[in-house]
């Protein structure tokens, strides 16, 4: 039987919240459909964080109200705390997403909080959006180094993950907010957290392109075992409290690679360049993913030919 | 020990002969004389095919004559053939470059032979370089797939490879022309040509971004063994004969991953963003390799920090 890998799709929230445009939410809806027919079974659609600090995000509970209905999806919401989680309950999303992160400033920056105040908020809204039946992921941000403080031990991002683990996230996502790591990296932290007891079912990785690594960063992740990552369609996104950080990992470039390998992801290759094709446009700026250029390319030429 | 590992730079032919634009000689040769700065020791820098053909390298010579002086540099040009080989040798270079392609269909339309004529002329080519007593590597293109063919078996490319070696070649690139190849795909081919006893000390690994793989397949690689890898300043180069074909590997991504890793290249990582810089303006386009762009973006904020 064929592999399979888990494919978590950012575009919607990661993507967008790092763009200067700002998209109408029936944009975003169009989105969310593409992405169900291409066929994201995870999709992080919106956040619930003040709408003053990320504008792009402000209509959260209305592109909430006009997902699909697609039972077999998990469509997931950021949430900073018990504020943002009770507007998510309101908003009726079923999956909700944490976020801190290993890094002092980078944390303090990103929330203002210390990231011991950031755990102790989080604990009590996690426990109770478990209570409330919903699925929690917990992201923890600058886990393989911090633009202001340089590398980051994975002896304080470990901390973060069991105790969100045990307050009761279904899984943390590790984020490489700014596009630091490298593939030796990436295997030596796994390792830890394997070490440390927590199952690799558990854990997303969440890599940025920055400096080029992203892809690498995803393949070594997969020669150790993991077996889930977070993409962005066109390789949109970023992180904008860190300097210079370009889009995440690329949707596509993951998806060929995969295809090639036969490992089956779910997701129609074609179909999410199609997506990149109409987010393209809507932000007016071609986007850096390398599959979806390379595609362009080809179906221009295939055109020429054909006129 | 560190360990360490050979990068061979391709932009000054690779690179260029991609371009529209045409460089002058003398700008050429400064490019040149910053990569000896920044630590290259194998530069290939430019192209004896005829210059019809590839107006944008026709001044070979005069790039070969206005080298720097550096005993420890290697630096290498293309020839196609024994009339390309001759201009070489009056040239003056001391390391030459032969190619051919495992693809029928691509060898035709590279240089309007069959592959077999090919292998046959380059026999003789390799054997009179030797004589001469320069140093000759062979270029083998799409290794790793066609874009006109689809997969190429690893039996052709393998054949061709221990003919070049057998008739004298120092060492064989496995070209992966249009950017096709994946990690897992990388391990393939390169446990074949070891098991076929050609060393992998005699291989370098020549990749193409095209769909965004090209720094997984070198961290593959890396981790099988491989010691040697192509690369392009700031992913400059393609391929002009294959479609949809964008840059080569970039050298900063590979340079910023094998830093990071402790493993030593012997060439600064900052230098060779400024030799980027250089190239950008000269070409008079943004370049795509990912580190340079970060490193444009944090030199930026820095100067706005301290204006």
């Amino acid at each position: 039987m064929a592999e399979t890998v888990r494919l978590y799709e950012v575009v919607l929230r990661d993507g967008l919240q790092n763009e200067d445009a700002i998209l109408p939410a029936r944009a975003k809806i169009d989105i969310a459909h593409r992405l169900v027919q291409a066929g994201f079974k995870d999709i992080e659609v919106t956040s619930f964080v003040r709408p003053r600090w990320i504008p792009q995000l402000a209509d959260a509970a209305e592109v909430v109200r006009g997902l699909p209905d697609a039972p077999d999806v998990r469509f997931w919401a950021l949430v900073p705390n018990q504020v943002g989680l009770d507007r998510a309950l309101e908003a009726g999303i079923g999956h909700v997403a944490t976020f801190l992160s290993a890094s002092e400033t980078h944390n303090q920056k990103n929330v203002n909080r210390t990231v011991r105040e950031s755990l102790e908020g989080l604990r009590r809204v996690v426990q109770t959006a478990k209570g409330e039946g919903l699925t929690v992921r917990s992201y923890i941000s600058t886990v393989f180094g911090c633009e202001y403080e340089g590398p980051v031990p994975v002896e304080r991002s470990l901390e973060l993950a069991t105790q969100l683990l045990d307050a009761g996230a279904d899984e943390v996502a590790l984020g490489d907010t700014t596009g630091m790591a490298h593939p030796a990296q990436v295997i030596d932290v796994l390792s830890r957290y394997v070490d440390a007891g927590i199952p690799l079912s558990r854990i997303s990785l969440h890599f940025h392109d920055t400096r080029g690594t992203a892809l690498a960063n995803v393949w070594a992740a997969w020669t150790f075992g993991a077996r889930s990552f977070d993409g962005s369609v066109s390789g949109v996104g970023g992180c904008p409290y860190a300097p210079g950080a370009a889009g995440n990992a690329c949707t596509q470039d993951m998806l060929y690679m995969f295809d090639q390998m036969g490992v089956r992801t779910g997701v129609d290759l074609e179909a999410a360049c199609e997506a990149g094709d109409q987010l393209e446009a809507l932000l007016g700026r071609p986007l850096p993913g390398r599959y979806h250029r390379y595609w362009q390319g080809a179906r221009q030429r295939a055109r020429a030919r054909t006129a």
